[in-house]
């Protein structure tokens, strides 16, 4: 098994034995007027391109490395217009293609799957926002908070796999782990000021997704078609399908565990259709605290960014009377299955929540292509956990094995 | 007109030439196991019996001062049961009968309009809960504050009157003002931890009333019971009234000038008719904080004897699931003229707030007993508002001028 590891995984050594070092702590600031320099994983996404908008509002920094996936074509046109000091691709096919566009701007080019670590891992840049979409991200989290350098985390899988990992080598480096997920942003911001001891329940909101009034018997049968559409929004198709399973919902209250250090049986989740309300908490006195708006990701994106001040940039004019009604209504845990398999792995705890989340992946993948019904997601990735024995969650390796573990089982799977 | 002043201001003198000396500031903690000495005025209105009930429940507080304004049987009752250093009634004429009641329980009696600042000045206690009614709650919280003693404040008058002079007082002694409003208590929640300078804007929420779906003619002729009938909060006669004009919620943005700081004009009102949002905050950044709950005065009560901690009493079992859905509206300013008048006088400055206070108090009693139609008490504060000459206020003796000024103004108003 030890030869599946992916090569990025050979900077790990490095990495730690860096710790000592390389600490470089950046207290962004507003009132300092020098530029910070970023690093954007997953640049071409639609959590990337709010954060170039949010940038190109805000000021102050200056780009060091726009990852992609596979967008050429849009990573150039960033490119060009941000002359970052380094531009990556997953996909090694467009390498050639890749240098060739931006030569003479003095950007270095590298291309595959390990180009984002190795930048993570290599160049040099005070805070990184990770807004790549699955176990993808987990590497080049992993290379920022390992160099001590502040990390905005939009890539849940980076928690939800290696959370223990993580915040270890945070704590170790000093670095800090800055959510850009609305409902994490939410939480942090109502926990502000107060005693994390005085935390009664933290309450995760949930659109409910497409399919929140289908019957258990459409959902079943649902295509991609109709699980792409959310309802409030708008995001890439993995985190919507999850959205519409309410996996979504279950990775963040295992996220929230990690980020939070709040026990699982006090994070619930509430139905709340409108998406105003991004998270709330309740406090030991019985008081709630809520961080709402109209939805828009570039908030978080900028309150990552600037923390802990606010920067005087508001996405839009909002107002209370322009919001819809805001309701609450319980999750409904016969609709949706997949949301408490994420408690059934935080109590499992090891490699448990990996295989969760990369069986959820393949899972997707294989609905998305129409090789499995919208129902079965749920029976594939129970069926993987119940199969997959649990280990010890020590070391980065450790998840990834557990990763290609069960994306390998969920491709085998006869359904 | 200075022989108005009434008796208990002859205190004053003394009290500022304390101000050296007497400072015994007051860190309330809860694993502090001593008791903490709390002087209760109002004891047997809505605010104090349910300070009483909260004290009951969480604990560490011995009764110094119970002091009440005419209901001598509720306040015996308290006493026997409180047993408190000293007790005061306003009305003199009970006196005897007081004293003969609690005779043998080594209670301190008194009795008389200055009974209850004459207590605040001379009695020792650690924290004031004033939950007075009207301008009647100024002198306690100028004498508390004056003796460096924190001080719960439920008695909006106090600030609408005399802010620029209790906060100077304040932060010469080092005393804290504990907001005890569920409005101004939900601001101060949303700004735990959060930069001052970060506030777009405050966002006070409003019942509406009882006849936020009358029309202005009908309001115009309301009579006294239908006035009394709030939908969301059970409180005393002065204040439902107030909340029918709505001027509660202009004396509330006096109020949340005074507490913290900010800017009329960054002062809004929004009509949120279930009263489960109990105020908002919106930052620079667009994010918007709210403070929520089921309605119970109970919280914002404990959450201001015990700040900066929160004790783990909760009045009641809540969820947002059992929340009705959440609207809020804009205040519509010519069914609710009296609510702009706060910013009329917030921009007069002087004495005019203290007159605006005086006028309403006098108009809806004039209301209450027949006097006058709903609809005119805006046009009597109104009146009262346009023939005040404004001047400084500087001491608590110009701002009692102006109020008693305002009374027998109104009192001799031809309607």
């Amino acid at each position: 098994m030890r030869s599946n590891v992916p090569e990025c995984v050979s900077l790990l050594a490095h990495a730690e034995a860096s710790f000592s070092t390389q600490v470089h702590k950046v207290g962004f600031n507003l009132s300092n007027k020098s530029s910070k320099r970023i690093a954007i994983f997953g640049a071409t996404g639609s959590i990337g391109r709010q954060t170039l908008e949010v940038l190109e509002k805000i000021g102050g920094f200056d780009v060091a490395v726009l990852s992609a996936g596979s967008r050429i074509n849009e990573l150039i046109e960033l490119a060009v217009r941000w002359k970052p000091g380094r531009v990556t691709l997953a996909d090694k096919r467009y390498y050639s293609q890749l240098k060739n566009a931006l030569f003479g701007l003095r950007i270095n080019v590298d291309a595959g799957k390990d180009a984002a670590a190795k930048a993570a891992a290599e160049v040099d840049y005070d805070i990184a926002l990770n807004g790549l979409v699955g176990v993808a991200g987990l590497l080049p989290s992993y290379h920022s908070l390992s160099r001590g350098i502040d990390l905005a985390l939009a890539n849940k899988e980076s928690l939800v796999l290696a959370g223990e990992i993580l915040n270890r080598i945070a704590e170790q480096t000093g670095a800090q782990i800055l959510p850009v997920d609305s409902e994490h942003s939410a939480i942090w911001q109502c926990l502000r000021g107060e005693d994390i001891k005085d935390v009664e329940r933290l309450i995760i909101t949930a659109s409910g997704g497409p399919f929140r009034e289908w019957s258990a018997e459409q959902i079943e049968v649902a295509t991609p078609e109709e699980a792409l559409k959310h309802p409030t929004w708008k995001m890439g198709a993995k985190i919507t399908i999850d959205s519409a399973t309410l996996m979504n919902k279950g990775l963040e209250v295992i996220e929230a565990y990690h980020l939070f250090g709040i026990p699982s049986e006090k994070i619930e989740a509430r139905i709340h259709p409108v998406s105003i309300v991004h998270s709330m908490v309740e406090f030991v006195d019985g008081s709630f605290k809520a961080q709402l708006g109209t939805p828009d990701m570039k908030h978080p994106i900028s309150y990552a960014l600037n923390y802990p001040e606010r920067c005087p940039f508001k996405p839009k004019k909002d107002d209370p009377i322009d919001w819809p009604a805001l309701e609450f209504f319980e999750v409904d845990k016969a609709k949706y299955p997949c949301f408490d398999l994420a408690y059934k792995v935080l109590k499992k705890g090891g490699t448990a929540a990996a295989v969760l989340n990369g069986a959820d992946e393949a899972a997707v993948e294989r609905f998305l292509s129409g090789g499995i019904k919208f129902g079965e997601i749920f029976s594939v990735i129970n069926k993987t956990l119940n199969r997959h024995v649990n280990c010890n969650a020590d070391s980065i390796e450790d998840v990834i094995m557990a990763d290609s573990w069960a994306r390998e089982f969920v491709k085998g799977l006869k359904m």
